[in-house]
């Protein structure tokens, strides 16, 4: 026994209409009661690994030593793709062997892997189409109460990588694009404002922008600005306003900052 | 006192834009703060029953024994509907007496059905409008603690009945309908794969489906396909794609099994 | 320590897309892993801090005494607004200085403000953009872990007000308007029942409506009625419909009650 509660994260593409969610809470509390769920996000557009890793692993520094993040954007559920659990120094990581989990495993190294294998530790019954609620929230669960990541399956040392989209950099210029869009239509790019520091200008579909702002509300209302966001990243933004709707931006566009 | 949390769950039809759930949970708070509380969803279709009817039965088998299941999908809030509590074998439900617990009650039996009629397990005003705050919130709350479930008012040996789809059988065919349509667009009939084996062709809205495939990711992308879903139940899906869409379909359209 | 979990209620504009509240409970939990933190809304309008303090208002109450109520409404993030917390007879506040609180204040009277400048309080490094996770989510944990709101940093005596709609009346009517529509489309007005008794009409965007009805479902599947609605307030509303879609309404429109 531990003497506080341990905590479970949710990222899914399941939305929040369905009760899937909810379901995989019920499996999570009928095996370990104590355990704090908390939802990262349910919207990860349908099936795109991609939004998830990143979602994952510019959220997870923010939780607890020892939280157990689950993430279930699955499209080849019920398929060959594996099942794994992840310990890394920090944290546990539970989800498809897709790539979903790569973003945090890049940034924080070396980590224990292990397939979610022995059936003490899934439901008994494994559907085709549903394992969050079959596999990922009953080894989340288990995890969350202390089970050793060892005894989920064997050892899995060629887990699915996907590509970290870096920005690249020469004597001239940084090209990096656009890694998220948040609901307030702020571009968050994949470029640090520590290596653009001195730049001339931030070049984005057809604007440009000559400085970093301080705060959104430092330029006037509606103008287009760019500033260190809270991610890490230079993010563009409206204050008060769009920037996706200004710049008719998509995640993947290109940003340039010539230096 | 018990050795762990109780568990409540709410189904609504609140959405998640307005303040009522959080009330709610607010509500539960002040009276048992031990337990924890559980969305299955808020965004059932608006005074849908049926809707709220299936979700609640398909979700309550995933969660512990004891469970305060509760539900505000209430259009006749205010008018002379009863509030009622149940207690089955295996968990507890709250909620309007207008049928959105009959499916639940219709998988599990027996049970113990009481009107939610003692002003302690209540707040003491009851608005006309708001009976999740009102009644069924502290209702569930009372159970949670430990309050038995004769306490809260007279017994009720007439809940309404909602007559639940049931899917008609002959020696050619099974005749079944689409019950949900999740937000992948997959499509959930009230057809069971074992009572379909064997069979030659799946009719739907114009389309067939000659077999039962083992997961989505087995057919090519945009095929529409037939698999044994994770609620027991026939489900129709399009891999990487919306079925929903492919069929222009609709809760409640016809599917037929041909033997 | 305490004999109870403490409460922390989140209210945003961050939506349910983006991993922000999400983050926000992370850094709750790393602070103080036994606060309960429920969401009351993360759906106000982007930035509009009128709607965010009248869902506090309304909410508030339904609240166990200690409750630690954080408001991220915050379109001044990272400017010059103060960030404060405030303690009242019933329960603690969080939020930027920008009046969001203010209408909770209005309602309980006498209370002590700080500003959040003391930095064992807040996230070592802040950002310019998401105060929520680096200066409101710390703050609220720590007060729910019974940091006195004293040591959070120097008093403030003059917090942003801003002016609630109070309705007027004189002998022949009130005029008011409306404060806020919720999900099922009924319109809440800033006029009490109380002070409208034995009036001869409301008029509202053309219509007259000439009684209050004791529910929605005593009126015929259509009909514009007027009830007294479950914040304390008369409600514009139809029957199995949207009284916003039938009038055309929106936040603001004048509400007259001819006595």
């Amino acid at each position: 026994m531990t003497s506080h509660r341990s905590i479970i994260t949710l990222t899914t593409d399941f939305g929040v209409r369905d009760p899937f969610a909810g379901i995989m809470k019920g499996v999570i509390a009928t095996i370990n009661r104590e355990a704090a769920v908390i939802d990262i996000t349910h919207s990860v557009a349908p099936g795109d690994i991609r939004e998830a890793a990143l979602i994952l692993s510019v959220s997870a520094p923010y939780f607890p030593s020892g939280t157990v993040h689950t993430v279930v954007v699955d499209p080849g559920v019920g398929g060959s793709r594996r099942a794994i659990a992840v310990k890394t120094a920090d944290c546990y990581l539970v989800g498809p062997d897709n790539g979903v989990l790569s973003w945090v495993l890049r940034d924080i190294g070396q980590a224990t892997i292990r397939q979610i294998a022995r059936p003490e530790y899934t439901r008994p019954t494994i559907s085709a189409t549903f394992h969050g609620r079959d596999i990922f929230a009953p080894a989340a669960a288990h995890l969350a109460a202390g089970v050793p990541i060892e005894a989920l399956g064997p050892a899995v040392d060629d887990p699915v990588l996907i590509a970290y989209p870096q920005a690249e950099r020469d004597a001239h210029e940084i090209r990096g694009e656009v890694l998220y869009i948040d609901g307030f239509g702020n571009l968050i790019t994949n470029i640090r404002p520590g290596d653009a520091h001195g730049f001339r200008e931030i070049a984005i579909g057809g604007a440009t922008i000559d400085r970093l702002s301080k705060s959104y509300d430092r330029a006037p209302e509606g103008t287009l600005i760019a500033l260190a966001g809270s991610f890490g990243f230079i993010e563009i933004a409206v204050n008060l306003g769009s920037a996706m709707r200004r710049l008719h931006a998509q995640v993947g566009d290109r940003v340039r900052v010539l230096l």
